[in-house]
């Protein structure tokens, strides 16, 4: 297979295939001393990345920034869409039209679904989505595959536990399409209206076996996916309150020895910081990954 | 002629003369590749190029910071006053004293006229005017005369219509003082109480033929420069809404088959999105001139 | 004695011993002509300096990351909080780790005393402290140091003054530390709610003279170092006014023909502005000599 990746826009994870996953992870492979040893390669040298951050993302932004630098390549960025033109009524279409012209790769960030794939369409340079609203973050799903990779050494086999919000997380909605490829088997747990939305439910189904579990049991996972509940979600604080999970020494002890814990970040209550030095605490090197795997796909969309 | 610009600060387009114009578009030429093929240059590398933005803006701010970048040269840069020592009671003065002694050269925006002077007054590194308040923007200027040399050969014998709010419009009065210079005809079409400043009228009459349009017949224009008319310039709703204008489809087929139009954006309503792809549309290409001609400004600046 | 600062965290001057301050000051000596010449080293290229300003300085952020740049390395940046994971209940110490994994050396600013020790705790890299509350400014302290010997040649037998807040001033207590291990008099002048906290009084009375003022008067002084009173500080708005100072041409004439006058910027009327026309007026130089230290630092650390 051919670079899959080369010069396409990076909207969703949900047709991609899995050899296109696999390619990533072993280029990921090649770059992760960008972390270890800091490393820095003169590859992209003169290339320039535009940062377009709708919503604030410090996260994001500082990792697809470092792997363009590490890359040898500049940035040009906002962080706040207050200071943009949009604010005087621009639509999007016309902003990325003036951004195609200064760069060759644009990132986006957005609280609306469906910026990402507008933004695709304005521009002619390639767009990657750095998540939209409630609907997709790829790159996380790409460097959330390959933690996975990294840490077991395959997926086919393993049982991943999805906990928490899964309705409004695009990470989770992502990561579950890039799963799909994969012969694992998925565990979900969330209060009752922050359910999977049914159509990425039966979008996956047909691909990959899919547990709801009753009760937050982690015995049987390989891998625990925590992500956040926003109290805002719900109506009634009580409610709020009874979903309220929190992953600390004690609930380890009952997990697998050798389950992983990640969590895209940021994290509030969810996993007690006596995890942290934990060998089941994946979740600093599912982090540090997003530097090589989005080097890696800096590295093939700019060909 | 020596280089014109070398050292020089770019305040206005006032006292410049046609040489020096022309000087910016031959060099300008040679760095289209920058936008067509992305192409960098290793030519300014090691310099800093500071950014300062008082008012934000991230269309001249981008292109400012990839001509910088595509030269090879770094940014330091703020995008919000708030965010400086001006907040807390300091003086541009003082703010220019300390970043002076950074950078090698200026960019500075700012909501009020002469800033730019002001500026240019404190530093002694060159000083380029981004915009200030309704005053000036020389360097779209630039942009703007450039493309028209570049869609139509030449300037002398063009008739320019500009439409919209001359008034208040800082890129308007930068291109009359630049347009002074050459053999052209500027036609002027406004409400009443956004007419061209008298001083600009009467510095540019005598070089220079000036026709005011009693209607908005676009039927003798070469180039049809629009520009934004904000409602919040007038104190009755009703009579902003009968001087709004649409530049759309139909009223391009009563233009000359070869005219082009141009706005210097953000556009709100001002040309309908169905002109984009006519071929009279000039805009897109305009803009992205801003890199070419940025990177002939800096590399001219900085000698 | 080795690099004393290779590969350290900068948190503070309180520890940092006489020959590690000189080991800085001839370090930046060799890195003058960046500001003179505007010179650029490409000593650290591919480094990458995490810009972390929780609370805005556009002077202290300006200066480092030119200072990086100048080195030949590239930044990654914020300068408001509210933008980041903090705003969304994440913990410095979250932050820091994520931070950790991008970057080969970090700066941080922050409202909060103690927060680059924080940080400094949570990183693998090095953390230079850029002021935390009303804590430290330690870079700062080195380049007000690097001024006397750059003005005077040395820094033993000086008397030199401080005035106006030297409770909340952080630069103040930076300095005071440093001073101290130098054979100089330190005369202090402030409001009697502003006077040097007991503590630094007490750390630095064993190993400078210390004498506190009973009127602002400057006529021993070799260097006197100014600090903005704000008039917040102040109950009672009279008070502030019977405390308020300005240095003007005429309290120049009574000091000193070689006396320098110092400021850590930004002023609002301590300094009046014909003064800086004046022999004395160190302030710009001041300013400018945070481009070599800082260089000089980043140099150091990044080893």
């Amino acid at each position: 297979m051919a670079d899959y990746w080369a010069g396409r826009d990076i909207l969703s994870t949900r047709d991609v295939p899995r050899e296109a996953i696999e390619q990533i992870w072993h280029k990921a492979k090649k770059y992760d001393d960008a972390v270890t040893h800091k490393k820095s390669y003169d590859k992209h040298s003169g290339k320039v990345l535009a940062s377009l951050f709708f919503e604030p993302s410090t996260r994001t932004q500082f990792s697809f920034q470092t792997a363009m630098q590490r890359l040898g390549g500049s940035i040009i960025a906002f962080s706040d869409a207050d200071t943009t033109s949009v604010s005087k009524g621009e639509t999007v279409y016309d902003t990325i039209r003036m951004v195609e012209s200064c760069a060759d790769v644009i990132v986006i960030r957005h609280s609306l679904e469906g910026a990402a794939r507008l933004a695709a369409d304005a521009a002619s340079i390639p767009v990657i989505n750095g998540g939209d609203g409630a609907n997709q973050h790829p790159t996380q799903a790409l460097l959330d595959t390959y933690t996975m990779f990294q840490k077991k050494g395959k997926l086919d086999g393993l049982t991943i536990s999805m906990i928490g919000d899964l309705k409004n997380g695009r990470t989770i909605h992502s990561l579950c399409y890039a799963l799909a490829n994969f012969d694992c088997t998925i565990e979900m747990w969330s209060p009752p209206q922050l359910k999977l939305p049914q159509i990425i439910l039966n979008d996956i189904s047909e691909k990959v076996k899919v547990v709801e579990l009753e009760s937050l049991d982690l015995s049987n996972s390989d891998v625990v996916y925590a992500t956040r509940i926003q109290k805002e979600r719900f109506d009634d604080p009580e409610e709020a309150e009874r979903y309220s999970y929190v992953i600390d020494a004690e609930s380890v002890r009952k997990m697998k020895d050798d389950a992983i814990i990640m969590h895209p970040f940021p994290r509030v209550d969810e996993i007690a910081t006596e995890v942290d030095s934990l060998p089941q605490a994946a979740y600093f090197a599912q982090e540090a990954n997003g530097i090589p795997v989005r080097m890696a796909i800096l590295d093939s969309v700019l060909g």
